[in-house]
């Protein structure tokens, strides 16, 4: 992708934060970008984001070396219909979901004889939106990319190259593999803090202007997330159904082991857990995946 | 507390922020500090962080107007009887502690006839011990302030004048009621997070280094508070029992319908849930509780 052509499918946070990525990095490539929605067109147009936007999924394509789907999982087969009259024989196809079997059979179903090289860079935050974008979203952060058995090797190559040149991280597995770890380190996270941040907004003993402004006792922390895509994470949580179902039951039976630590007044197994679960933190924070500042890196 | 003296029990995150806090917006406050710990005395006393640090806890209190016992919950009853031996008549007996109903019951039976008024300022981070603290970790939070109907008025308005002396924003209720307000915007949130974390930990399927290396994509989020304390956080389940378990309860009915939901690929209700949960972080952010900047103020 030294020098090339991009078509990006989808212009949301992560579509549009690839397009500012290639420009910042990747300033050879010619970069078209296309959204279903017109005003979103409108939006990056305006934004400059691409070098072109077409109206036409299937004229986005025409040409270009890589494409990259960047809709939510539950649109992917439609979007892959749509670009198909326009793609090469020889153009790559990728994608940006964060689950990645059931996308991966989608788009080969679609697509059949097309290279499809399924990937996911874990990279986000809780904004929507092209404006929501920026260019060093991808910066440190990883993407896995995941092949099928007998995908091309200088396909696979071209794609990390591209992921590596935005500034990621990439590793490679399986894409069953990919679903059960996102399942726990992505998934299962949302699902529970959509849950909680829903149960306190309908408290009757609490009000809802109590739960906002006393948060900062750890309430908010479940915010962020919860305040992500609806449409994004509704077809996650149908895409990555038995992955995330297996874990939520793990979660469950250890929720209701502390329950019962607590109801029996156990601390000894409480504060075992705790301190557990402290040398985890340490981990991420050593590897740069989070931030040890006080307040977590807040502003008051 | 324009002049006067001050005593701390407690000098970790907590007890050393007020300390810093004194220092930094009440010059004429004399501050003396004790901790049980020989090991976290010395280290106040090399941090300089009051004016006296004292060996012995009823020395500590002596001629003090104003006395914070910042341990945890379930060490305020031996903290009050340590104290009781140098306590003035006048002084005012005040505390930190995350649950309010059971911790003024059992400041009250250790010091009977003294003045009494439990107080909880909302803040805090994921650190511990005297160099964990700041002088800045109250400004713009909540202090809540639960004394007895029959409280003196004087010596409420009093610490509440401390509080907002110190940035924080004060508020005062009943202490039942402050302990179910926390139990849903904080213990709950710490149980959850504590519990997530240790379940990832513990998968067969999904290595403990694949749970840190892509923990980017969520679940980062819940490790900062499982990061927190955990004889403090003990303490708390075990002192809030009640409020913990009855919102513990709340929450898993609804986990249990959006784990329905998933099962039976309901996306509409999923999509519902998750479109009302962002409402809530809007409100947080328009209330200067958290911070709106992409990535949570994370740098990398």
């Amino acid at each position: 992708m030294d020098a090339g052509r991009l078509a990006i499918v989808g212009l949301g946070l992560i579509g549009s934060s690839i397009a500012r990525a290639v420009r910042a990095r990747l300033p050879g490539v010619v970069v078209t970008g296309h959204d279903a929605s017109a005003e979103v067109r409108a939006e990056a147009r305006s934004l400059g984001l691409c070098d072109h936007i077409a109206d036409d999924p299937a004229m986005a394509v025409t040409d270009a070396d890589l494409v990259i789907l960047a809709v939510p999982v539950g649109r992917m087969a439609d979007a892959a219909h749509m670009i198909a009259p326009g793609l090469g024989a020889d153009a790559i196809i990728s994608d940006v979901g964060s689950s990645k079997a059931g996308v991966g059979a989608a788009l080969r179903a679609a697509l059949p004889g097309h290279v499809i090289i399924p990937a996911h860079p874990v990279a986000g935050t809780e904004n929507s939106g092209p404006a929501a974008g920026f260019a060093t979203l991808f910066e440190g952060r990883w993407c896995i990319i995941t092949p099928e058995a007998d995908a091309s090797r200088g396909a696979v190559d071209r794609l990390a190259g591209f992921w590596q040149a935005l500034g990621a991280r990439v590793e490679t597995m399986d894409a069953a593999h990919h679903d059960m770890v996102l399942a726990v380190t992505s998934h299962l996270p949302h699902l529970i803090a959509y849950t909680i941040v829903g149960t306190a907004s309908e408290l009757e003993e609490v009000t809802e202007s109590e739960v906002i402004k006393y948060s900062a006792g750890g309430f908010r922390d479940f915010t962020r997330i919860a305040a992500s895509d609806p449409v994004m994470w509704r077809d996650v949580f149908l895409a990555n159904k038995d992955a995330v179902l297996a874990t939520l039951q793990r979660f469950n039976e250890d929720l209701t082991a502390l329950q019962q630590a607590i109801r029996r007044g156990d601390g000894g197994k409480l504060e075992d857990w705790f301190t557990r679960t402290r040398a985890i933190r340490r981990s991420i924070i050593e590897q740069g995946q989070d931030d040890a500042a006080p307040d977590f890196g807040r502003k008051h």
